[in-house]
């Protein structure tokens, strides 16, 4: 084989035959018997297996991989090309063990150029969004800009939520004999992405039982990693439930107490940032004596959040803030989710034989970092992309989501009333509303419909199906979120986890003019304000994210929040930190339907024509009475 | 499925849709949904995952596994029987993460009785001893002793070291279609054993380079461990290399800088006792941060050491003695190579959904073990073994493995002068002889025949081939070992790691009497002194082990031992701790052809018909000349 051919096409997928011949050419160049490309001579090293610095280090890189690191000036090879930086700490590429990329609204081409240059060279991406909307084509999607040139490695495991539940449909349906051959087409899959419906889990009764139960016995039998999410989950019995079911990880522990807890039950633990400042002081306090089952997770961050607060040095910097050792925090990004995710041959160290990605830093405590190098060249000066973004022509099946199939009016959200009535009786629910009963308000009918009553934060919540072409509609009365202003509807083609439409507003016309409008950029957000469309973000691919920069994504986001800000929105407190006033970003993940979620608003469906159904029992409701 | 069912033939041996049965059950019974069998309340655990002491814990069990741990008195589900240890201490039960079991030579059902009591439930066996014997029943046979009701987990990683070098052949062969029919087989396989001839590995033009990455491919394929053998590769880029090989693991050094280096080149060190001492001492001074990416290994002990040491608990107390901190210590034999070899769903801690393994100890700094649980029964009381020890009758392919097809005389061992020299040349090897160079002797010609020189510490040594039924014999002479006894033989089947028959003699006479001896027993030890068959000691499976007790093994040990206490044993010192004076015992490892070898004698092959080859570069060499 020769050394080109390591660095272009036989090094872009993991397989088992391309991988023997590049480790055979490594072998060689560690050995000096053959010519090495490049090597970065540092001023010290992160050693992330012992946790110990190392002086004047060079690492010697052959194609994309490292394959030799030790005191400068001791490599017996031939070298090309070489680089020094004295004064910068070589630490190992961050890598993401829980990202959805979908959150970031950006394609994986441009992800890479936001969050490489931010030290993020690895991220095992959590599909489920991308997967609820085109199952069948859930590796191709994920895997396509590397085979492009992009150098971030991005480690898909297919979605256990697809879909989400079983009380939602279209898009895609995994179950043992999808998930048995995505581990059979691909070493980039490690196994299988957060079990997240507890109740088809532990239930046998549920319908979901045999579907999630299946992928999981095909991911054990791949040697795969068994994902979970154990939201709300924190008392001692379902703690222990969760581990018996062989759930490996979970990155929704809120507090130390729950954390420790889970963590002592053989959960792998992903830290979020939301909860990171209370759990780190929480396990520092307590004395905690080992971090290596620890890793920090960004899960959903928008491309906007992450040119504020960064992408996962982030996550490392709100760790040292709140206490931890900057080598311990290193190592959470690093090895352990690599170890976690059985890809240390790959990533996760400076090491022989892993991709030579290095992030370079010239301060420790502030984690600054200075250079970013992936895939044995270097990817970034500061917060600047150097390498090219690949041009991807996203096909037909990527863009062409949005299946509605028809205008829609004012009539498909209108919600009659039983003839004669002055009033009636609405099922109600507010964003992250999670006890067992929803709330109930007496409404009153005008012209033939219950109506909303703005007086006292009600409004209507429509979800419409995307993806069956009949546009089914269901459509509610919320508490405490939408707009107040007359003829205002948000529209959004984010709604987490089955990502149909949801729209949000005062009226049933604007409500259909904000789906029309967002339907016809295939995908994103549309906000109709007094009857006029004031502004639209496309989300052409999969209706989830846009081929485009960061920065051309985020000042099309500003213009949204400009106009946004000139709504009035109604506003109720439900949990934080998931529920804010003001624009209501969140609503996208108001549509959950996982655990702690009990009922829930779903596109009308056969178990819950209606489409008010409570996930952990199937029950359903009327919407009105 | 049945809660009984779990008991018994569904747990036995890991598979995707057993398992998936096993942890519906066992999550049911988390949450108090279904009776649990039994639970085990102790004075105080150890969490490993968070390195922290737990006071007043319950665990309870159901069939072989944990399905609930916590305080005790809140599990809110039915326990059919409950067991308290108020003084007690419980870690988890103890895991081999490198371990030939045919080196304790006895088999698995009598190893467990060994084993267990001294705390090891769980054994990643390093299976290329019996793969050299019989390749093609490897893991049934190591899968055999379990499905008859031994509690020990034994996972077999095949070897691959079989052939250990393309220079020896029979008993078995792997490549990459054995590989990734073993991986396919079963989920006990967690990858492949110690890749150690690296001069194979390295080097193209080696033959057995194909047949090496061949299995390195399918276990890569299968998302299996690749564990190293790096004996003797200390300088730079020797680890390099073999990190950049993607061989995941060393068990081979020997000092605190090599350890280091390989650690801090990502090999998972797998620590032996040996070494332990100096390494632990080493390791604490230079101040490491991180232990997790070590762990202890016994890799060979005889049943004999193991009743006079310990098994896993030996190497624990060692570590203990050495300074190290006990929890680290436990650490090291339990979750650290559970996760190494991707076992945490199983084994490695004391939580839901892994086998209940519990060992109880009265006193942590002494490590003294009270009583051990395996598989969710109480099996040991102080070293006593509780369980019934299945009776296996082994069958035919593994007790008939000694095919040397015809009785062998004196005529076999004699080496040739050419006509009419006094003096011949010889090559000579000295056991664990690792220099580039054989040693050369010049020795008399007595009766047509080169001859032995006792008062050099000169005598001979042969190799019979004990596969194909030719017997073919390689014979040379070897320095300081073997006796100076008149008329006085030593041969022995087990002769790592092909394990063809070897035999060191005073004359060939006695040679081929004990050879005979040996073959008619099965295979095992022989011993010829002045001319009379003096001791036998039968390792009737493989030729490796016998199917009884420890203590009855030993007995005949002893005797063996005692014979040879009454022979005078040359001794020459080489590689400390390999080779001390006396009964040589060790040269059932000085057979041994991967690295650091050089020149080695084989059974005589096509490539190699006197036997004597160079293993590194495949050179040969006549005897004499």
């Amino acid at each position: 084989m020769k050394a080109e051919a390591l660095n272009d096409s036989d090094d872009i997928e993991i397989a088992g035959d391309r991988e023997i011949r590049i480790r055979q050419e490594l072998t060689l160049v560690a050995l000096g018997k053959r010519p090495a490309d490049r090597s970065l001579r540092v001023g010290r090293l992160l050693d992330v297996h012992s946790r110990t610095w190392r002086e004047d280090q060079e690492i010697v890189i052959h194609g994309r991989r490292i394959a030799w690191v030790g005191p400068a000036g001791t490599f017996p090879g031939e070298v090309r090309e070489r680089f020094h930086e004295p004064d910068l700490m070589a630490i190992p590429g961050l890598g993401e063990v829980h990202k959805h990329i979908e959150s970031s609204h950006i394609t994986p081409e441009w992800e890479a150029a936001l969050v490489v240059p931010r030290g993020n060279t690895w991220t095992c991406e959590a599909s489920h969004e991308f997967s609820n909307v085109n199952g069948a084509r859930n590796l191709e999607f994920w895997l396509e800009a590397r085979r492009r040139g992009s150098p971030m490695k991005i480690f898909p495991l297919p979605g256990s939520a697809v879909p989400p539940t079983a009380y939602e449909h279209g898009g895609g349906w995994y179950g043992y004999d999808e998930q048995a051959a995505f581990l059979k087409q691909t070493l980039m899959v490690p196994g299988l992405d957060e079990v997240m419906d507890w109740p088809a889990v532990w239930n046998p009764e549920n319908p979901s039982y045999h579907r999630l139960w299946g992928m999981i016995q095909a991911t054990f039998e791949r040697r795969g990693v068994v994902e979970g999410h154990a939201a709300g989950l924190r008392d001692m019995d379902s703690i222990n439930a969760f581990a018996a079911a062989g759930l490996a990880s979970d990155h929704e522990a809120w507090t130390p107490e729950e954390f420790w807890e889970k963590l002592a039950h053989g959960l792998f633990m992903e830290l979020r940032v939301h909860s990171m400042p209370d759990v780190i002081k929480g396990l520092l306090e307590r004395g905690l004596q080992d971090w290596s089952q620890i890793a920090f997770a960004t899960d959903d961050r928008s491309a906007s959040d992450t040119l504020r607060l960064g992408a996962t040095d982030h996550n490392v910097r709100l760790a040292i803030e709140n206490g931890l050792a900057p080598e311990i925090a290193i190592q959470a990004v690093t090895i352990n989710p690599a170890r976690h995710m059985r890809l240390t041959p790959w990533v996760g160290s400076i090491a022989p034989g892993r991709y030579a990605d290095v992030v370079l830093l010239s301060d420790l405590q502030s984690f600054r970092i200075e250079k970013v190098w992936a895939d044995g060249r270097q990817a970034s000066e500061g917060t600047r992309y150097l390498l090219p973004v690949p041009r991807i022509e996203w096909p037909e099946w990527a863009t062409n989501t949005i299946n509605i199939g028809r205008t829609l009016t004012a009539e498909d959200f209108a919600i009659r009333a039983e003839a004669g009535r002055s009033t009636m009786n609405a099922a109600l629910l507010r964003p992250f509303h999670w006890t067992d009963e929803f709330i109930t308000r007496e409404l009153p009918v005008v012209d033939g419909q219950v109506a909303r009553d703005p007086d006292h934060n009600v409004t209507k919540f429509a979800i419409v199906d995307r993806f069956s072409g009949n546009a089914g509609v269901s459509r509610m009365f919320w508490l405490g979120c939408g707009p107040r202003t007359p003829d205002t509807a948000l529209a959004c083609s984010v709604a987490h986890d089955k990502h149909n439409i949801w729209v949000v507003g005062s009226s049933d016309e604007a409500m259909a003019t904000a789906v029309n409008a967002l339907a016809e950029s295939g995908g994103g957000w549309a906000l109709v304000r007094e009857g006029k469309l004031v502004a639209t973000v496309a989300y052409e691919v999969g209706g989830l994210m846009s081929c485009r920069s960061a920065e051309d994504l985020h000042a099309d986001m500003e213009k949204l929040y400009a106009e946004g800000a000139l709504v009035d929105w109604m506003y109720e407190p439900t949990f934080q930190p998931r529920w804010h006033p003001g624009f209501p970003e969140r609503l996208a993940f108001a549509t959950l339907t996982c655990a702690p979620w009990r009922w829930v608003l779903v596109a009308p469906t056969p178990e819950a024509p209606e489409g008010l159904v409570n996930v952990q029992n199937g029950a359903t409701h009327p919407v009105v009475w």
